[in-house]
């Protein structure tokens, strides 16, 4: 049996989409990162980093952290969201690190920076949405020759990007003037596996 | 034969320390990015997001930026650097997307704040050192009983963290007070490959 440990969050709706995707049994375990769950030591001796997701895999011994990692190995598990045609594969792999190191990293700052920190700074701000807006260009210009990140199927490159874009949606970090990932998001969004997952553990509220 | 498009840059490194490790066949293409190499149509054909490294493999047709995705593919390509054991394989995997996504994009924001940015924002310097402090942290006590970072065995993902740990060093960010990490960090330089792959296409300066 799967175990989960996850909140509310971008990075956590990756993790539960795919697992609602494939249709593995598991056990969601919510660690409530407001009221510092995630600096408890049981939680730091799943992921001495603090963070989730954290997915143990009771029938193989595993304990990952890291979301990308999480949805590589639930796709490599199950032979599914993640082509074995070497081309297709290589593409996916691509554009779900694309995600996991150029967009979503910088998607988190620009949330930091635009909401949460004390002292509004305008260079910063500048910086982190002319950094976005580039990545959004960049997808905006793949999708509008590919249904999916990786072409015509859906994968785990899909599944990672869109746990931002759906935040983006929340906090009102407007996407809709690039055009082709506004309708892939919508396309992704209809999914009754993706719907579930990002209520899961908790409607997510953009606190 | 393989081609790899790079400029001397701590994502670049680590595709020049993998082929150099693992002894394949490649031809090296100086992408100047000083000189705007990298907005020029020819190379936006290979990375629309116009970033180094990117990795061209003539034998399988596959072309493929993100440095975490061409060293995973490198690996799986040769069977090296990537123990086929399911607890190490996942492990590896874990402390590479660890720095692709949590490290890496955190000092390359520290390094623009406290080097780059035209303005100086002591909140956003102080920031990413807390940001940065936090990821060394982790790093330096889970290298207190581990020789590298997936165990025993040197593999992909301690060259993709040392590609940012050698930058470091020239650039005077001392992560000395880190003292398991700065072990780690001589270890690796020791080997000859990544001597070698440090010095390609050229030496570094930290310009």
């Amino acid at each position: 049996m799967i175990q989960l440990y996850t909140d509310s969050s971008p990075n956590g709706f990756k993790a539960t989409i795919a697992l609602e995707e494939l249709g593995l049994p598991y056990t969601l375990r919510h660690v409530r990162i407001e009221e510092g769950d995630n600096r408890k030591p049981e939680f730091l001796r799943l992921n001495p980093h603090g963070r989730i997701p954290v997915l143990v895999d009771n029938d193989t011994g595993i304990t990952l952290f890291e979301s990308a990692a999480i949805l590589l190995y639930l796709a490599e598990k199950t032979g599914q969201l993640l082509s074995s045609t070497p081309k297709v594969r290589w593409e996916t792999l691509q554009w779900l690190v694309f995600h996991a190191s150029s967009v979503g990293p910088l998607i988190g700052q620009r949330v930091y920076f635009e909401i949460f920190a004390a002292a509004k700074i305008p260079e910063a701000v500048a910086h982190y949405r002319r950094l976005t807006d580039e990545a959004f260009a960049t997808l905006d210009n793949h999708l509008a020759t590919h249904a999916y990140m990786a072409g015509d199927d859906y994968s785990i490159a899909d599944i990672a990007h869109f746990g931002w874009t759906h935040i983006m949606r929340i906090i009102d970090f407007d996407f809709s003037t690039y055009r082709h990932l506004s309708t892939w998001h919508e396309r992704v969004a209809a999914r009754p596996a993706v719907q579930r997952g990002i209520a899961l553990p908790a409607l997510a509220t953009g606190a």
